[in-house]
């Protein structure tokens, strides 16, 4: 394993990963931006988080202090080896609204007098800001929409959100990312990855839209789907549009550790199974499915996520 | 064969079913209960058929009333071997209103003064009754949504209703139960089986939620999608999230009763395939794929339906 | 190869299908009237068009005048060997207003005064009209929607439409194609060939329609779905609901003309391989097989088209 990566929130310190730096121990393990805390007005506590997010970082709680302030902690992500942020909303919505517009939304979200809808169009207005972010500072975007979170009341009642009763959505992308690509989609320094749940948008539209714009990359199935016959429909859906440099290997989100080399050992199983499949079929050369083999293994995760 | 079941309105009078009793034959017989002529709005004679309701069980059209009859007639139904209730919802909508407003809206409904949405709103609230009245009663509940009645309007002018021509529809069931789920999700007493016509539900929403919710249980592939390729499909987008063990086994569904040896045979092959696979590729020992084999053909259909 | 057919606009002259037919060339290659530009009030040139082709026709700008335009138009293609129409709409959505109703919605769109709603419907209406010119004419229909178009913002602002930027949309049939099945669905002599972007359609609508209307066909797996996996999903999803004698054989739908025959080829090699599955299985016969073969390769597609 040459390389792990934690996902952290602005308002953490990193101390940890600091002091794994300085300890001179070999292994790389670098955090990942995670900004929810700080741009999902439904998230508890969004307010004073915000508030630490600025006094951290010496802004004020305007909307360019604001955006300040995630620049300036984005860079202090980077210098402890962050190379991508993580972006968890519940749809794959984007907006790009005039500045004057997303500072008066910024403010109603601010002082807690943002309905719902406004609360999802300022998710979706800081993706693009997020897209904006990352041509400047290089660092790749996940976006991993489409859960319905904390499904089981009683649970959450009893033991608060994330705490597994998290349920897949119909997830739209091809409206949902439009704003974000009209603006930034042709950019071939910036890289977004798409996740999904709803496996029918493979075919419909995750492939189509990341054979066609440049900055778009699929991420390997998730979550529910990173088992075996999930594996295999997603090179199967995904393959014939999006080809497999649109892809970018396998890497999976788990906060189980011991698991993360048997879920690499079946992705790398099912990657080879569907090449051995296209060379059977005489649809691929010998030759041609052992590089890409190499590739979906190794070099397109290292290649994606710039390490 | 050693049960069979048919679908019965409410109303029946289940004579043919005392007289299969009183006959000693031993085949067993059972009844359904299946209550859409007196809790779908849309039914043709409605109101009718809940005078008729409430006159047969000696209540009156009160909300109380009306339950109470319906509890009644659930009871009548037990006493002749009845083990479940089937529901034909437009979709798996359901809601948990506050008594008085349940009371307010079944008013309305009774009277011919409700708009199609406080219609699907009725049918919501019923399925919410429903379950609660099984946890009380022990009624297996079975959920079948999503078809589009009578779409041949040229055939349904001519013949009426339920002469073939029913089409399915996308349709949704993480928002849908929610209110359901909300209150009786994990009652481990209750259990609740889900059919779809909607395949992409099946590893999108049905499998992460019967892996979830302990009252939960997957139908198996129906209708439409009761042959070969479909019930390939559902195994291979349900197990790895739900699990055999969170299936019922397979039943049909049909009035073509010459074909039930057929379809049944036709499950257990396809489910035999499946598991053969699963043993070809490492993935299960073929001692558990015979025993696997033995729950799905036969142990956890008794178990589910509570025979 | 047969036959070869253009798509072409109602106000093309057809000048190089005439200058074909007095040559004397053996080959069969014929237009097909794609009214898009004449129907659709998005269409650049839209009020223009129907300018132009009223007095190519010697109609006036009247609903009946414009009606009667498009009906000559249609006499003038099948002339020249036309056996289909073809219409690219964003969605199936079809209408059946009342005359009065059509006539003003008409005078709307052709003044520029109509929102993105009526817009729409008068499409759905347009779709309506000819499938009434088809049970007079005998054109067969073909209808391909669920494309956003020009998705990429920045290629069509330097580029214009159609130049590549199309992606696959969540596409719904079972109501958009109510109005009209509830005029014409079981009219015989009419065929309307559905194609779709969006495969979680093909088990779910699209073959329980075109297994229970008459007029109903489904065409092959289209674009981003003519590939090996995608035409082998095809089979597999709607063959068990739709058979095989609702579909109508390969076409597809390039402008890279050499490409054209090895599509074909690949498509012919898949169906080979679900029928050589079916066989292989015992669901299938081999000599039955082997009729399929040739009907799905060759006798499907000349009947279908009526060529």
């Amino acid at each position: 394993m040459e390389v792990l990566a934690t996902t952290d929130s602005p308002l953490d310190s990193l101390a940890d990963h600091e002091a794994l730096r300085e300890s001179n121990w070999e292994a790389r393990i670098i955090p990942t931006f995670r900004p929810d805390p700080v741009v999902d007005p439904e998230f508890e506590g969004f307010a004073e988080n915000i508030t630490a997010l600025v006094e951290l970082t010496g802004e004020d709680t305007s909307w360019a202090g604001y955006l300040s302030a995630l620049r300036k902690t984005r860079i202090r992500f980077r210098a402890l080896g962050c190379t991508a942020t993580d972006h968890g909303h519940p749809t794959a919505r984007t907006a790009n609204l005039p500045p004057a517009e997303a500072a008066e939304l910024f403010r109603r979200v601010l002082t807690g007098n943002a309905d719902a809808q406004q609360q999802e169009l300022f998710r979706a207005q800081m993706l693009t800001e997020m897209a904006r972010m990352s041509l400047d500072d290089g660092l790749v975007m996940q976006i991993h929409p489409g859960s319905a979170r904390n499904h089981n009341r009683k649970l959450y009642e009893r033991y608060g959100r994330d705490v597994g009763a998290d349920i897949p959505m119909p997830t739209n992308y091809v409206d949902a990312l439009r704003p974000l690509l009209d603006q930034f989609g042709n950019e071939r320094e910036l890289t977004i990855i798409l996740f999904t749940l709803d496996e029918s948008t493979y075919s419909r539209e995750l492939a189509p839209l990341a054979g066609h714009y440049p900055c778009l990359r699929l991420g390997p199935p998730w979550w529910f789907h990173d088992s075996p016959e999930g594996m295999m429909r997603f090179r199967e859906r995904v393959t014939e549009t999006a080809g497999f440099y649109n892809t970018v290997g396998f890497n999976d989100d788990t906060r189980a550790f011991l698991s993360i080399p048997g879920r690499h050992d079946a992705a790398r199983r099912m990657d080879c199974a569907y090449l051995g499949k296209l060379v059977a079929e005489h649809r691929l050369e010998e030759e041609e499915a052992l590089e890409v083999a190499k590739d979906l293994a190794y070099t397109l995760v290292k290649k994606a996520y710039r390490l």
